[in-house]
């Protein structure tokens, strides 16, 4: 299993067990992939993070549901339609989903397979009707098409403006780990408009997977900005159907997928919307975790610090600006600030003055900013990207 | 008294008594103008609200320890350097700039101006030394050319990126109020790099100003945002010098305070950078005053549904988007959205869904968002605009 490959298999396919595949159903009308469908031969262990946002799309409220019992066999997700904002319509909808899928596996497969096995997510513009039709006919197609080799069709049909499909595959003791993701726009801390799929087969209990999940998103997804946009529809589902055998060690377990999740919320990050610059903001000395992930998490969605960083601009005042109002509390005057290693402030005092140089250092495509704000001993670290002119044509697009 | 513009005179020097001049004197490397003075002839009640971000600029501290007493006589304001980040140096070349002031008035009137009578306010790059020398002698020149007809001199002389001048002239029962502000980037809730100056002949006392400002600029100036960023140079302060010899009725001072920060408020928004559309969001049915504001607030800084407006897209979606992660507690089946008088959503269902008209409404110029939480009683209105190409553009030119 370690030439993963090799065997023409990865991402949410690489782990034993589970099969994928990705279909064009007409719910983009650019006839692009828009249905991805998710199988495992053994029921499994699954737990699931969801946005906060009240406005809570349907098929989410319906994996909830499913998810009570910790268990799952098989997903369904549908991009080009957030099914979100669509009242109750929109629920009959999202458990109609559930339930073809299940009839459709079931058929396909020759098993029978309950719709509160299937877990639903959709992704897409907000507030239009699914076209059920187009759906139905879907996923009759895409449990056809269910193969062991399927991943990167699933990674494909899921995306909306992305212009890569994003994988991950890690190897443990005994176990795979594979993931897709996808996100380009609307993605903030606190799960925005993305999705992410989590797959193992190592053997573990849905208590135990749970809380390593939710620690995963809380150090990855949920410290990633592209605008500072929360959305309806974000969910990070994880299943875990034990066909390796093998129980993993929980400190390695925690680790891969932290990976995992920091892998693929990277990759959603290169991928924002008209993004040119990686930028990766680093926070030490704050009073306690939540305080150093509040103060990432600030300078990472400030418009103007990331509009600097478009121009190539260290532009260290804006990230001062940014930590000042970010509600964390510290002395301005023990604040220390560096990008890209170059110190900017030293104990609140420019220790580099923006018309003392005659050239300033200019940024590069990956840009680092280290802030100590002497006020403690915790840090996070966040990622985000430069604001481009891009970024607003691509949003102001009729409805994306 | 009434005919104001008649007599030359308006904005800061429409009062009795208020004399304005603004001079060039090289901190903007344009030689445009960037240094304001304001100067009463009678000792001020004076009060002021300044940023809350905890990298409070070396003028602000100046400032608010001249406020101690409740009085003011003048005021000199920068523009092009923030002096914000710059250490003791700062605030050394802060007090400078209120003893210089004192000095160069008292030479000029032949009267005995104390440096604590004067307010300091600086606004434009951070982390930047002062030129001093050009400072001092931009304050002699201004100092000598005070007059009561200086108002827009001083408008104009206060600007960083804006592209006019913002004044305003209210009357009062035998009294008058001017006012002039500064902002076009870097604007949001809790004061971002903002300033704003008003003038009464009014008489009040210190103690009756402080809760009157305080209450018209949560009202106000913190409602609005182009970016969601706050600065650390924000300010706006309030000197009534009497000469009126009327003591206002309070109510009516209130009404025509909250009137003359709204109207420099909106003339802010709409010289929002890059900005092209002027929206207005009005949160109604909220358990609370608080509340109202947050989720007005919350709308208003949505980098998403700004580039949507920026397009004349009505995207709903991203309103509700918006509402569901601002923290407020609501019931997302009670929430009624419309834009321009259309219903969008209605009790969490679509009222209008997208892709079932040929015509979607196109958005003008003047943008209203009308939200009905279904939760309470209180409401909020809020101002900002749209996201352009332009304000990334703006904002990315090496430090502005």
């Amino acid at each position: 299993m370690s030439d993963v490959k090799g065997k023409g298999r990865g991402g949410v396919t690489a782990p034993e067990g589970f099969h994928a595949s990705g279909v064009a159903c007409g719910i983009k009308e650019s006839g692009l992939p828009d249905l991805a469908m998710l199988f495992s031969e053994a029921p499994s262990s699954a737990a699931a993070v969801f946005t906060t946002n009240l406005f809570r799309a349907a098929p989410l409220r319906v994996t909830e549901s499913h998810l009570e019992d910790g268990k799952l066999q098989a997903v369904v997700i549908n991009s080009g339609n957030a099914n979100a904002c669509t009242g109750e319509k929109g629920m009959r909808h999202a458990l109609c989903m559930g339930s073809e899928t299940a009839r459709a596996i079931s058929a396909a497969k020759g098993i029978d397979l309950r719709s509160r096995d299937v877990a639903v997510a959709s992704t897409g513009v907000i507030g239009v009707k699914m076209p059920m039709d187009n759906v139905a006919a879907g996923i009759r197609d895409a449990a056809s098409r269910l193969s062991p080799h399927g991943h990167l069709d699933a990674a494909r049909a899921i995306l909306t403006t992305d212009t890569f499909p994003k994988e991950v595959e890690l190897s443990g003791a005994g176990y795979l780990l594979g993931g897709m993701a996808k996100g380009a726009g609307m993605i903030r801390p606190d799960m925005a408009t993305m999705l992410a799929f989590i797959t193992t087969d190592a053997l573990l209990d849905p208590e135990a997977l749970r809380p390593l999940l939710k620690e995963a998103v809380d150090r990855t997804f949920n410290l990633i900005s592209v605008d500072g946009c929360n959305s309806t529809n974000d969910m990070v589902l994880i299943m875990a159907n034990g066909l390796s055998g093998v129980r993993p060690q929980l400190e390695e377990f925690r680790d891969l997928l932290t990976r995992a999740c920091a892998d693929l919320a990277r990759l959603i990050i290169r991928d924002g919307e008209g993004a040119t610059r990686f930028v990766e903001i680093r926070v030490m000395g704050a009073p306690g975790i939540g305080e150093a992930r509040r103060a990432a998490r600030a300078v990472a969605d400030s418009a103007l610090l990331k509009a600097a960083f478009h121009g190539g601009d260290p532009n260290w005042g804006r990230v001062a600006g940014a930590l000042g109002s970010c509600g964390v509390s510290f002395d301005p005057d023990q604040v220390n600030i560096s990008i890209d290693g170059v110190s900017m402030l030293e104990r609140g005092s420019p220790a580099w003055l923006t018309r003392d140089r005659l050239e300033p250092p200019r940024l590069g495509q990956e840009i680092r900013v280290e802030i100590d704000l002497g006020a403690g001993e915790a840090e996070a670290t966040a990622w985000t990207c430069d604001l481009s002119p891009e970024y607003v044509r691509i949003n102001s697009h009729y409805t994306t």
